[in-house]
């Protein structure tokens, strides 16, 4: 941390602060310029707010150099994280991870056909919601744990693996009942109450970015997650609100690269809610794996124009099979497998 | 609903269109144009979702006339809303109620302390939280119940209300059974199950807008609130995250005019959050009073700088003071009093 | 400057940054913590760009400590800037001063109507256009010269100054000819010919803030304009791009408190660009001022209705009447007069 | 264009609002709902701006139908531009087309050494500025003529063609006797003066996207080129402000697919621009060409560190000669060529 004075501020005040900084712990060095003091604060925790340094009297400004989040920082394991999750699969490794499957689980037959159809192209993992966030409050709930039983025979039958939505802490124990991840959305990145069952819940957790989060506050909220216990988290760009309304949301795919930088998690990304538009859903999966996302999450269903939530963010199987299709042609150019 | 056909698509799609909409409910008002054809709808409901039309083949785009809430919009009650708070204290009338205190209750003394001094300077609201959202996972977490029974005692000797922070479902009853208003953070404002929560508690409640949330967004997350059989909701204006890092977030202060043209549920402003710097507080308290908030909710803290969180963003009692006076010689321009 | 070294990289690689840093002329002061080296450089001009030395190897990241600009900052000038426009008008100091007129000239009528109307209100300033920036190619154009005799005609009538719109280098000599103030568009806020040609040219720049600019790059344009030999600037806040749709921008009035602080110049606010929305100006005018701008730019014509460009965002003469009034009982709250 | 009334509104003001769309040209048709009327005008033209219907009483709301520009969108020319650039290069085909280089031509040997490294890997183009915008005014201003000669030099001796930027009216000639391609930055975007003039300067146009720009907004930028008599106009997106600011601007990347949905133009990406990172270009450009990028537009130097501006987002040959490698092997997964 570096601690900035006002220019001309007299001696005592900053005698007071190197005070407070050596009574929180940290090595102070001071630099006299002809303009003005920095001090050079070593040993700063993740515990320390910076702001308790920033309205002492005569500090113009203090600036972090370390990163507010330890756990889950890059330095923390250096050679990334590779999390198991079940049946061979491993994300952050070689293999580019797909996870497709409808926005909410609405029949046995409907769970079942697109269990089918995105296995046959090549998804790992089958995403729908049994618990259903929505933005409107008329629409529909979901089918709660009758939606779970079905989501997991249908994942069963066709060897994929089960991701589903957490909303609330009361409904975690029944999801992770049935889910092999749990899926926890943009809204609720800074729950912290449901950040920390789902981080004491034992199974691998995809953290969804809020749309109006930076990468340093979801990584943050990832913090929240690993020190709950549970460090098998996977970051998931979704879009960023931004002034241009063409699409719902703009995907930040950058974030990709920076978070690998930052961190050791895996991150993969979710065209589906980061375009809300069926026709740009391949382009910016396409994108996503080229610019180096660990896995993709992708709304397919078997008879998309009905979907009962979201159909205009959802794939036709013969789209996402082609897509898979293309996949496969841009994997090698990053030295990976699909 | 207007739904824009695509230029020279086919009849046969055209009715497929038509059929749709009928079956939902709604009367269809045909124009053929030159180059396209335009459907109007009438007799769309909330309950209704524009997306399930905008992906059927032959659609380009799907307008939305009607506003996807009800019970919170102006049309519901043309008149305003008038909450009764207690103590003879309205919101949405003529007076501009202000509401301070500390971000958290860190002891007897220092609550006490801010409830005398935001009293004399003419707050009619004491506002403190004892169960704390952080955002960063190594910080004070707030006292908790203890908090709230010297919150209530403070503000009963000094003839105050008390406004405390609900972040989860299972806080509800403790901290209702000690405040007169119930305060939802911005980062909870699509937590629709403590919003639900919320709205069946009995008391008014402040609803923050996120940060990322538009005002349509903002205004459908009070629908959930008042669905839930609660219309008494202030709107809270915090700040939205844009690219100016200059202040923590970009107080959205037109958003006061537009609440209150689309609804008829007050509005205040809370500068020590959006603005998240001390010398920033009192314009932009002043502005939006200036603007037509019916209130304010202001950081007060009688040691501001020695305050376990947000130092930052709060206010001295004297400054606090200060600010008040000013606001007297203010509201007489917009035909209101404080 | 303080340049953070990545952890555990070998001296010689700091060295090399530091014999960089010398031989740009600063002082290192080289601070050596358990986990990183920090190396404190006084003496950077605003000559020096940062970049060249993030991109050292072992650098992590380049931490500003000083402005970029220097003639606009508030250190160069710390009790600020006084403007003497003409006609006993000052801004910067007491006065709150009112600019206002049509979008653009159209007529003779037009302007001696408009003009008559706002000088009775209080305006100062005779605001109008003679060639017009539009972004939709097929709008109308300007009147030019013509538009600039009429607009300067009808401003002595009523003992008005004039501000006038320039958007290319070779109009500058023109409008000003006619104008007291020339006014320079968000669009050109970093078309750096044009801020040259108007730094040179002797009156008085209103520079607006450009929808896409921070703070800083609208202070570095200010420098720019200062650079060439013109430090008479006065910055206009009229709004940045966001997310929310309500109005046309997001008006930032925390950054007239930040302009304020940072820069010795006056700063002043125009609702009829930052809102588009007829109904909303005079909130965000009343706003403006209590947030503490030292003037304003409003859109007034005297048939509004009919005006050939934003009309939407244009008020009647009685509408701008009643805001005056209501101006008049804000401006002793901040010690102002109007 | 839809006008939708106010519920409520007496017929005289319907009546009224019919009659000045006739008397625009129009013809429409009246929707009579039970809570509101909605009148469908046909025959809109790019001409008219819909704010002028939006302020007449009794309207609630003006949608815009079709769009606002028309000779760039993908109505006038469905099958798509296909611009012939010199030398059989190709662009909006099948080939992508890389254009590389140094931000700043800086001296003969670099721009050579640069030339050669960058034909050596694959680009077909050659950028560099010799008049350069800065937002920074005491920064290396270019070479200027001079520059232009070495540029062109280099070109020809590795049969490369040559893009270079416009900043300003009075360069365009002199620019223009020396590149095949004009730039025009994202700051110019909306200098409506520079844009007819590019327009009437007979070669293919880069336009950047602003970085506060819609994609609306952008493609009138690039209606105002073609009704200035050019269409062959390569639209560049190079990002946008967010709140983030790991990377210098958030890259649209799903901007590429809506340009291609709504114009005809060939769209290209910048990511040494939309990051300002050097690290995170490779991974940028490989996403927006799997996006469906018809080119690239990269800074590469021969010596990066050294680079006199913007040595931050400039590769390496070394780094560009390995992306080009990545990038073969991506393109046939879109059908394509490099």
């Amino acid at each position: 941390m570096i601690v900035v004075m006002r220019p001309g501020v007299e001696d005592g005040l900053i005698e007071r602060v190197i005070a407070r900084l050596v009574s929180a712990g940290c090595d102070v060095h001071r630099s006299t310029g002809a303009e003005r003091t920095l001090l050079g604060a070593i040993g700063v925790t993740a515990e320390m707010d910076l702001a308790d340094f920033e309205v002492l009297p005569g500090v113009e400004r203090v600036l972090r150099v370390s990163t507010p989040y330890k756990l889950v920082s890059r330095r923390f394991r250096p050679e990334g994280s590779r999390i198991e999750l079940g049946r061979d699969v491993v994300i952050g490794g070689e293999e580019v991870v797909v996870m497709a499957g409808p926005g909410q689980v609405e029949s046995e037959e409907q769970i079942h056909r697109t269990a089918r159809d995105v296995a046959r192209a090549g998804a790992k993992v089958l995403r729908a919601s049994a618990f259903t966030p929505r933005s409107r409050p008329y629409a529909f709930p979901g089918l709660g744990e009758q939606g779970l039983q079905w989501l997991r025979a249908a994942a069963r039958e066709y060897r994929l693996l089960v991701a589903s939505e957490v909303m609330a802490p009361d409904h975690i124990d029944t999801v992770a009942g049935y889910a092999d991840l749990l899926l926890v959305g943009g809204r609720h990145m800074q729950n912290h109450g449901l950040l920390r069952e789902v981080g004491a819940a034992g199974k691998p957790v995809i953290l969804k970015r809020n749309i109006g989060a930076t990468i340093e506050d979801w990584l943050l909220a990832a913090e929240y997650v690993a020190v709950a216990g549970n460090d098998r988290i996977i970051l998931c760009e979704r879009g960023i609100r931004t002034f241009e309304t063409a699409t719902r949301y703009t995907m930040d795919l950058a974030a990709i690269a920076v978070v690998h930088e930052r961190s050791h998690l895996p991150v993969i990304a979710d065209p589906s809610y980061g375009t809300g538009l069926r026709d740009k859903i391949a382009p910016m999966a396409r994108a996503a794996v080229a610019a180096g996302a660990d896995g993709l999450l992708i709304e397919v269903h078997c008879d998309a124009d009905e979907a009962r939530s979201d159909a205009a963010q959802t794939l036709y199987p013969e789209e996402f099979q082609q897509l898979m299709d293309q996949l496969r042609i841009i994997v090698p150019a990053l030295g990976r497998s699909l």
